[in-house]
């Protein structure tokens, strides 16, 4: 079998979870432990590549504009943003390498829910994991609450967090089907980002 | 990125949802309203495109035969049945144009449950977004009940129609996974079919 | 449609189920009545394909180490197991014979959940079918705490089997949805095997 048609020379760990999960945390955590490890490691951020995509077409001058884009920029923008992270990555990670890609597993749009890992997204990052960073839906849905600034209004409390995180499950789970990839829970605990981080350490280390 | 490779050259909505859901009700309200919106509609059922190939090829004589099909004349059917959709919309709608097809996300058969929208399918139909219509299982599995003659006996009452509806949340975020679809879900409450259909109608102006 | 491409000229069902389940006695006893009824049938272990080509090339030198191959590994013993497969089986069965692969929908590893039937398998199986077997997880609790040779310390007890359960449906749908695949679920209750046997071999005869 030619394995390069389904993965990249360098590990690919794709990080994923609802907005408010504690993502930013765990993943600063860990990646500082695995530097301090000697891990060659790269961390790249989706949205911040479709956002810098969209910009540099005029799309939309700033992140809070991303929502205004259609459906249709909204895909090509993916599409773009996977595989200009594929190619920086490339350059600067060889096979004893790991990318961790930020992103998510579903994203809620006024429309529905869009899968932020559709097939067309997978079969150019080649994941070897998708996490699932999870956590107990009342304190997701208390820190969304608490930070209006960071988070949209209509996440639909605790409520809305446990319908969203289901459709996380399933859309991760479709993703990983496409794939081949291991689908892998972490559960991020409150007050201890540190044992979610090490999790991920593990992970790291050993994929 | 080409996005013919994606997309049709018009929007494409997908509208599934259980038998006793009241999708015929919601979509001929929303087809009516968006039409005297001036929206360029186009609405096309799946089962009528299968059936009418069955027909053609002498497989059978009536749409009460169609469960007696084999499994693999039901593949068959479902591919010729996406590209005649396809076909025959590509001739009226211009990119301005919405289409939406009627289907079911999971079929239950004797021998389980057939999904819907298979890859062999979704690659054709190219979905912008797949509408999942739910209601209460308990007034889904009591309209089912009430008409025996447009429902199979066998759905197995409000469990049943739960399991059912389980497995078409699950299959309908495969298939949009597969398509980089929206999956939107729309509830049809009790006697409030109007507000499904003006939520469908939001959809098809803003897709 | 060139039905070549979707399936295989004989009938290919795949019969799923987490460990404790009493696939192997379901399996045996749907076997053993089907050859009774003159049915030209095949049973291959999937696992049993891993294993002999990861012994062949010297990776392992028994089925305990299997979990010590990489995730790498895995996955190319995975293509490679499929393909073997069908080429075993082209050889035996003609377009009246049933192949049963009896494998799983996902299995819990170190480091995540990795599917069983991810894309690059089923292209390859192409499934006309894909059993989940199911029983009450406080049974396949109780059956795996029994028998410590056989299963793994690690599955978590009645939650732990619960939520592997969950992710083999999800698993399943989503390998069901590639492939266009009937996704049937047959429960096997507490000491009736027999009628477990008996739902699969109905299928087996009318697939």
């Amino acid at each position: 079998m030619n394995m390069e048609g389904l993965r990249n020379p360098f590990k690919v760990v794709i990080v994923t979870g609802v907005p408010g999960v504690g993502k930013t945390t765990v993943l600063s955590l860990a990646k500082e432990r695995a530097l301090r490890r000697g891990l060659k490691l790269k961390v790249l951020n989706f949205g911040d590549f479709m956002l810098s995509f969209a910009v540099e077409r005029g799309l939309i001058k700033d992140r809070d504009q991303i929502r205004y884009l259609s459906l249709r920029q909204q895909l090509e923008l993916q599409s773009q943003a996977a595989q200009a992270i594929i190619k920086e990555s490339s350059k600067e990670l060889g096979d004893d390498g790991v990318l961790i890609v930020d992103t998510h597993a579903v994203v809620k749009t006024s429309l529905g829910y869009l899968p932020g890992l559709p097939r067309h997204v997978v079969d150019v990052l080649k994941p070897d994991v998708i996490v699932l960073l999870e956590a107990d839906p009342k304190e997701i849905a208390a820190r969304q609450a608490k930070d209006s600034t960071r988070y949209r209004a209509d996440f639909g409390g605790e409520e809305g967090v446990k319908e969203l995180m289901e459709h996380a499950r399933r859309a991760a789970m479709s993703s990983a089907v496409e794939a081949g990839s291991i689908l892998s829970i972490i559960v991020n605990r409150e007050g201890r980002a540190d044992e979610a981080a090490d999790r991920l350490l593990d992970l790291l280390l050993k994929v």
